[in-house]
This record gives structure tokens, C-alpha cells and sequence, in this order.
């Protein structure tokens, strides 16, 4: 007869306790496939506990498909349960080993600075939202996102980039990666994608997961070099022509219009227009986006509210081309919104109330101060005789050219010794790293606070004059 | 001279309304290329505005590359702005058409009851991390999800599904089929993915939509038949061995085990486990998810809250193998999470107080009790005598079927003329639709008041009885 220890003052309940035992007997073969089990009456007897805790234990096994039952003959052990193989022990990767150096001055590009997010204004809607909101937060938004969020954000870029755009038109979803997984599903990825050179490094990442090729095209002055862009068999280009990243460079009317018309030559040519800092332009009102001279409807729009309000929200968005709506239908349609409900009425309501234009319009002041102070403590510096910088006009980062005599690496190398962490140019290249700029650093100063870039300017002025 | 009309009583800036006029001018050719626009000087005293408005939109102009400035010359029109082909309309799709179709009994699937839903409880916890946790909502959670989630989800597996997994495994992201993109991009699009056949329609969708191919592969009363699994050639398989989607079957012991060997017998095969409706077993205590048992480190699983708490929130999670750990990080560790960390913590809180347990406990008793109101109105009316019923053990809905002379088509159409929205099974089919029962239909209860299963089954009567 099966005889265990069960341990009435366990927490573990005895039904499970015999459950358990009885199992890993089976397991082990100590009960050999085709063996009757003991009769819950005699079993429960044998082992002082109750028919019903044997009956609960036998239920869960039979479940499981650990024993078999007949009718008047009871409970078997089920044949094939048994594990041949010895079980091999779980093993363990290494963790990966990330640097912890920690710098006082750290230029980083992708931050923001979330001590200017309007959190009690956010906390305030939020609260109203879970009072007035209260079915809808629980409803699984539409495919492209709620209509309220969809409608707010055709408002603002009416209002603010000039684009005419449809509700219909909107796709709301968990940031700019997300989205791009989507747009590849979208145009196919036997597509060649254009792709700016340098320009963010995560992008070709993201294409080359997605199982799409790409194309990486230089830039000259303007942007993306048009001439270049016909021979690299593409059919889709990925763009940051506000603000390039990370050159900085505007793209001109002029060639926002050759790049159009490169679209409309070709059968299903498109454009992805990431309009990701259009927020953050200092010396003129924001440039109108492509989209707006979009009469081909050949521009996807993309953007996020990851840098104008804070990157742990996970809200992008793209706008769609009419001539790309039924393909979207056809082809993605199907997945369901990636964007909590709560977080998207949330930030409509941020946005029909004027919160975000103000909230937009504080942080451009303050990242222009900012700005203005990185520029000035460089420029009364004893740097400023072999500096050339670029970049500065729009966004949240500067070029800076240092023509000292040191090379790239040198510059990081004895930067990060004074306890400055600035970021190398060449690591934005994709390809063709020979062509990028030599001895030239990127400074992201929205982490930074303004008091603070007199004492980075010092350090660096210690790593890279000469003594 | 330039002579616009500026209206100074206008919403739109002067500035702006000058020099969206020049612009007009210049995109439609009435200033050509190369031709030199009056000086500031000059036209504000024509214009009668004052000379830092032109100035303006001078800039403006500028900075989009629609004029050019020579130095002591003045303002050019650029060369190559005017667009030389004609502008074509834009065009609008007819928007989808969703039916309207309103049933006063629909039988849903794909439901969850929101009222249900612990508002005040989660309302409470959202308002303590945004008092708690201000800072650490605004930063971007880590790629695979906040520390303290992934810490909550293993103690609940460990707990109620006896799967001992480090937090290092777990990954967060905005639902199930997030996660499934992810996991293709893990695996490889080359694989060949085995899906069971009937399945949930979406999932070979996606798979599709990811260019991976799929393998249909039938079952049998205990699941994803294993003899077909080999002949399939997929070295990955896809399976709900909790509660087969729509079938109910729960797969043995046995099965299970056979399907572990299949894996373990080459190399990179993978095993997908989907445990979505685990929390919702009536008979006896959960029975233990696949992941226990995975001693050879091949089974991925896969979870979501949108059945146990609400499809808004968009929060599914993976468990890795470890033997997958180093691959994610390099195929898919760049990506950043998708879930915003307000959601993480909070949900977070929800599973370490036992508001998640309580929850689940009570909706567990709710749909038990719905169930057995569907059940009980089915028994006493006049289908019961040509009825079977399976697939009620577990889960959110039970099939039916009918042996009334109906074939299914006719079943779903009868019931729809007496107001009852029934699925047919076939449309779970994926290929090989002449293997499905005849006259199935499928009834998700999770959305119906136990009071109406009365009328519905009443309805039902009608529709399937003869009179």
C-alpha cells in the first residue's frame, strides 16, 4: 500500500500534499505505468485522512492524465508517463555585464527631462479619467486607437504642423518601434528601405528584425542625397527631415520636393516622415512637415510623445496615406491596440484641454535655455578657438567638431576621464563610416541642467586643451 | 511689388500670414525661380506691418529653403520649388462596413465581463504610484519590463502555477499578440510554426503577417495530435494545453509529455505555451502549465491579464527558456518596452497585495456560476434530447452541438432571426474545414448575466426546435 507523510499542519492542503507525492511517484517510476492504485476508501484508511481528500487527489490526477480510471475497477497508473530521460539541470546564462560607470555630465541623446513633466496636471486627468471614464478605461480600444485620442491629434497637427488629416487616417500604438514593426507588415518586407546614413542606430536593427533589407543613403547639406536614392533600388525612404538625426541638418523645400516627386514616379514608392523633435525648433516657428505637401498621398507620418512629454508612456502614432488605408485593413487590421485605454483618453484630454500645447511650449523654453547655456559656457571657454558646432538650431542635441588634433575615440577617451560622457559620430553610421565627419562628438543637453554646462565646458576644457 | 491682403484682426499672426502667401506664391509659380523678392525695408513699408514681421517671414522661408539669401543682394526665390505636376485630388476610401447587427444574447468569445473589474480597488493603487513612484513612472521601463513585475509574475507562477522562473526570463509587453511578433523575430521567420488546427483565428494571421509559415496540425480527444507533429516539419508548435481554444480539451499528462520528447529530440525546437484561460478551471484546483514539466528548457510561456483582468490594459508576459535568454538579447534586447511603466507598477502592486488572487477568485465564482446557469437552462429546455455539450470543464465557453438535422450555417442563422448570436466552429479551422464536427457552435458565457440564460435558451428553443 502507497504510504506518505502527509503534514496535517502544512500550509500546502493534504489533498495536495497526496497529490504531489502520488505524482512524482509516477514520474519516477516508482509506480509503474499499468499499476492499480489503492481504492480511495482503503487508501484513506491506510493513511488516517479523509475519502475526500484521496477522492480530491485521485480527481487532480485523473485531470492531468497521471492515472486512468475504470468503471468498477478502479485507478491505474496511465502507461506513458513515465520520463525516459535523465532531466538535465537548468542552466543559467551569464547576466549581461552593463557598464556602471556613473558620470557627472552625461551628454545622453535619448533622454528628457522628467522633472519638467506636468505630473500633477497628468495626475489630475488621470484621477478625472477613472471617474468619468470609468466602462470605457476597461473596453479594449479599436484596432487604430481610441476616436477621441485619433481626433485630438488630427487637431494638432491641423494646428501645429499644418497636416490635414482624416481620424481614419491615425494609427495609435506602443511607441515609434512598435509602429515600424506594423508600417514594415504594412509595405511588405521584401521592400528595400531607404535609410538615412548615419541616423538613429536602432532603426536598421529594428528593419533588419523585421526580416526587411536596407539601403543606407549619404547626406550632404540638405539631407538626404535624392541622386543616391534612385540608384539604391529602394522603395521606401525613412526620414527625419525636420531636424536630422543626428546632423541636424533641415531639409530644405527644394529637396523635400525632389524626394516627393521620387515617390510619385514609382509604383508604390513611400515616404516615412519621423517628425520625432518637430517640437523643438528655437529660432523660427516649427518647419510644416512633409506630410503637408503630401498631394501624391505618399507620406506616412510618424511620431511619438516620448520626447515632448516622457518616453514611459509609450504612445506614438502614424498617419497613414488614404492610398495605404485598405492595405492597412487587410494586412494589420486584425492586431488589437497595443495602447492601454486608461493612457489614451488620458492624453486626449491632455490634449483637448491645451495641456500639451502648454506643457510643449514651457520645456522648448527651457530646453532653449539650456541650449543657450551649453553654447555660451563653450563659447567662453578656452575651447571655443577649435570648436565648430552644428546642429544647434532645433532639437534637443549639438555637433560638436573639435579641431584640437585628438581623433574621435581620443576625444571620448579623455572626455569620460574628466568625468564627461559625450558620444561619437561614427556610431551613427550604418555603413561607409569613412565618411563621417572626423573628430566630431554629440552633445545631448536636455538631461542637463543649465547651471551645470559652465562646470562640463571646464571639464572638457581640462580634456581637450592642450596644458 | 508683393501685395497681399493681411488681415491684423486675424487669429493667424501677420508674420505667418505673410509668409504663407509668399510660399503660395512661390509653390504656384507666380514668383519664379531665381527672382528676387523686395527687401524687408521695402515691403514692410508697403505692406504697412512692421519690418520685424517681414523679417519673419523672411526666416521662415528660409529655413524651409523656399528662398535663398545672397549676401548685400537680398532674397531669391529657390530655383526648383514650383511643382510641375498637377496636384491630384485627394482621394478617400469607403470606410469599413461593421455590421450593426445588435443581438440581445451574444454569445461572445472574446469577452470579459468589465464590470467585474476591482475599479475602486485599482483606481485606489494607480492613485498610490502616482504619489509613491512619481519619479520612476516618467523613466522608460527596462526592455523586458519593470524589476518588481517580472518579480510579482514568477511568485505568482511559482504559486498557482508551480512554474519556478527567475525574473530574468520574464518579458512584458502590450498583449499576446505583441508578443507573438516578438517571439517570431526570437525564433526566426524561417521556421516552419505549428499551430493547432481548429485555433484561434488570429494567430495563423499573425504568423503570416510575420512572414513565418505555419503548420495546421489536427487533435484528438487529447490534443495536438504528436504523430502528425513530426510529418509537419515545424520545428516550433503552438498549443493551449490548459484549455484547448475553441475544443476545451485538456491535454493529459501523457500528451504533454510526448510533446516535451518531440522537443527535446531536435535541436532548436521550441514549444509555445499558451496558458490563456488558466485561471478559469472549475472542477479541480488549475492543473499545471506545460513550463513544470519543461526540465529540458524548451517551452515558452505565454500569459496575458486581458481575460483575468481587463483587454484594455494590454499587459501579456513571456517566460523564456534560459537556453533563449542570450538569443532575445541579441535579436530583440534593443527594443524598448511598450508597456508605459505606470501600468507595470501598478499592476505590480495589484499582484504583491492579493488584489490579483481575490480577483481571480471572485470572477472564477462568477463565471462558474454562469456556466451553470447556461448549463441548467440548457438541460431543462427542449434541446436538452438533441444536445452535446463539451468543453465546460474550464475556460469562458462551451461548444454545442446539435443533432437537430441543422448543419451549422443553418444553426447560426435560426438562432440569429430569434435574437441569439452563436459562432459557428468552423471558422476556428484554419485548413481542412471537413474535419469539423458537423452542427458545432460555440457559446462564450463570460459576458451574459446568469439571469438570461433563461431567455436565451428559450430563444434558442425556438429557433432549433421543430414547432
Amino acid at each position: 500500500m502507497l504510504t506518505y507523510h502527509l503534514d496535517t499542519g502544512a500550509k500546502i492542503p493534504l489533498y495536495e500534499q497526496l497529490y504531489r507525492a502520488v505524482r512524482q511517484d509516477i514520474m519516477s517510476g516508482a509506480l509503474k505505468g499499468g499499476e492499480r492504485l489503492p481504492s480511495k476508501r482503503k487508501l484513506a484508511a491506510h493513511l488516517e485522512i479523509s475519502q475526500i481528500t484521496v477522492e480530491t487527489a485521485y480527481s487532480q490526477l485523473l485531470a492531468e492524465g497521471y492515472i486512468t480510471s475504470r468503471p468498477r475497477s478502479g485507478y491505474f497508473v496511465h502507461g506513458q508517463v513515465q520520463r525516459t530521460a535523465a532531466v538535465p539541470p537548468l542552466r543559467k546564462t551569464a547576466k549581461q555585464i552593463t557598464s556602471v560607470i556613473k558620470y557627472p555630465y552625461d551628454f545622453k541623446t535619448n533622454i528628457v527631462d522628467t522633472a519638467c513633466f506636468p505630473f500633477t496636471l497628468w495626475a489630475r486627468l488621470l484621477r478625472g479619467q477613472l471617474t468619468d471614464r470609468a466602462d470605457h478605461l476597461l473596453e479594449a480600444a479599436p484596432p487604430q486607437g481610441v476616436m477621441v485620442l485619433r481626433e485630438e491629434i488630427c487637431r494638432y497637427l491641423a494646428e501645429f504642423r499644418g497636416i490635414s488629416a482624416d481620424p481614419e487616417q491615425v494609427v495609435v500604438g506602443a511607441g515609434s518601434e512598435y509602429l515600424l514593426n506594423l508600417m514594415i507588415q504594412l509595405l511588405g518586407r521584401e521592400n528595400i528601405y531607404a535609410l538615412e546614413n548615419p541616423g538613429y542606430p536602432k532603426l536598421s536593427r529594428i528593419f533588419h528584425a523585421c526580416g526587411a533589407r536596407v539601403a543606407p543613403v549619404p547626406l550632404d547639406l540638405y539631407g538626404l542625397r535624392t541622386d543616391l536614392l534612385e540608384q539604391s533600388g529602394a522603395n521606401a525612404v525613412y526620414l527625419t527631415p525636420s531636424h536630422h538625426f543626428p546632423l541636424g541638418v533641415v531639409m530644405p523645400a527644394a529637396r523635400r520636393l525632389t524626394v516627393l516627386q521620387w515617390a510619385e514616379e514609382g509604383q508604390d514608392r513611400y515616404i516615412i516622415e519621423d517628425d520625432y523633435d518637430s517640437e523643438f525648433r528655437y529660432s523660427s516657428r516649427p518647419i510644416p512637415a512633409m506630410k503637408e505637401m503630401d498631394h501624391a498621398d505618399r507620406v506616412i507620418y510618424l511620431n511619438t510623445f516620448a520626447k515632448s512629454l516622457a518616453p514611459s508612456l509609450r504612445i506614438g502614432y502614424m498617419v497613414l496615406p488614404y492610398s495605404l488605408l485598405e492595405q492597412f485593413y487587410h494586412r494589420c487590421g486584425f492586431y488589437a491596440s497595443t495602447v492601454p485605454s486608461f493612457e489614451q483618453y488620458t492624453l486626449a484630454k491632455f490634449l483637448s484641454t491645451g495641456g500639451f500645447e502648454r506643457h510643449v511650449s514651457r520645456i522648448r523654453n527651457l530646453y532653449k535655455a539650456r541650449r543657450d547655456s551649453l553654447l555660451s559656457a563653450l563659447a567662453s571657454s578656452r575651447l571655443a578657438s577649435f570648436l565648430s558646432i552644428s546642429g544647434a538650431e532645433a532639437g534637443l542635441h549639438i555637433l560638436l567638431t573639435v579641431k584640437n588634433g585628438m581623433d574621435e575615440a581620443t576625444l571620448i577617451q579623455t572626455a569620460a576621464e574628466h568625468g564627461v560622457r559625450v558620444y561619437g559620430l561614427s556610431d551613427y553610421y550604418i555603413a561607409g563610416q569613412g565618411a563621417c565627419p572626423p573628430s566630431t562628438v554629440i552633445l545631448g543637453y536636455a538631461g542637463i541642467q543649465s547651471a551645470d554646462f559652465v562646470n562640463a565646458a571646464a571639464c572638457l576644457e581640462q580634456a581637450w586643451c592642450a596644458k
